[in-house]
């Protein structure tokens, strides 16, 4: 695919460095975007370059933020004592949308993947010790993804801070709720037999 | 899904505004540009504004282009005498891809389509009825996509050039070549075998 301008090349070279997007599909943004207005185009561009100047880290849990210390971490009707330890902040938006949690998060930005080159010293670990040592939090809640990354990260955090006198929990691994027994994976569906749990009815 | 930070927000909602992003594709890429270094963020945005300050119409054809000529309509070695007329970019860049084509091209920028709200002023139809009517082409091939808006936009240009001496000629429509006749659908093989064509040996 030769295209003849230089500057659409670079834009499709640019979006299509973001994950997903291949040429075809960033060619078709491009002429997109050349079809809009220049405001438009320069609202779309400095969009960009605002959200990398003023966006930080909340100096709380590590989350994204506009402001030093994140939304979460500095509303006094949380539960500071429970940490809940997440990869990023999409599973802070996925379990704030169950409206489950009262709690705080830790934010690692990343789980060990040796494939991908990522080691622990990648990940936001020394302030979770911190946390751990520090004798204000009484439960630490792993929230990672069920892969063997994520089991990985797991254990690797839990030697880490199991010394401390903190609680160490998991999300609850079994069968989605919903879904029907028969096309539940065989992993799944035999852990859950193993980790059965008293029959309650749920209120 | 309520992002914590404005910023972040308008990224995601200018990526969003792009044809076939969704929000949480949207959030994916932003979060995926926030990893980046300053100087990474500042190329990317740039490169829209680049693209939209420098990215001209060619004088002749209407194509995008870096220059007032595109390369095509510049090249001598070019047949001026014909010209194929297509929707966009794209598709020359489809057209050229097969070495087939040695004439200019002439864009339209769109094709007729009321369910969007585009009619033949939103396309860039006079400089064709002014190429029509030079004398200077001999043929004007039509090369819209096989769709009902292609077809109506077809008629609506025959209708305009058809009383210039110039001779009309549209892509031939068939089975795809390397396609099992038993998957071709009914409109085209129906189409092929009315139009079905003294057998040639293919060189």
């Amino acid at each position: 695919m030769k295209i003849p301008s230089k500057h659409i090349e670079n834009v499709v070279e640019q979006l299509s460095s973001l994950p997903g997007i291949g040429k075809r599909t960033a060619l078709r943004l491009a002429l997109n975007l050349l079809n809009r207005s220049k405001e438009e185009v320069s609202t779309f561009a400095h969009s960009f370059l605002e959200m990398k100047q003023y966006v930080q880290k909340c100096s709380g849990c590590g989350n994204v933020s506009d402001t030093p210390v994140c939304s979460i971490c500095s509303n006094p009707s949380r539960d500071h004592s429970t940490v809940c330890v997440v990869e990023d902040i999409r599973d802070i938006l996925a379990i704030e949308a169950t409206e489950s949690y009262k709690g705080v998060y830790h934010v690692l930005g990343a789980i060990i993947s040796p494939m991908d080159g990522i080691g622990p010293n990648d990940l936001n670990i020394d302030p979770l010790i911190e946390k751990a040592a520090s004798g204000n939090v009484n439960e630490i809640i792993f929230a990672l993804s069920a892969t063997m990354e994520g089991d990985t990260t797991n254990y690797y955090l839990f030697k880490k801070i199991n010394s401390f006198p903190v609680q160490i929990t998991s999300l609850s691994r079994g069968v989605a709720i919903g879904s029907e027994l028969q096309y539940a994976d065989e992993l799944t569906l035999g852990r859950s037999i193993l980790n059965r749990q008293p029959f309650k009815i749920q209120g």
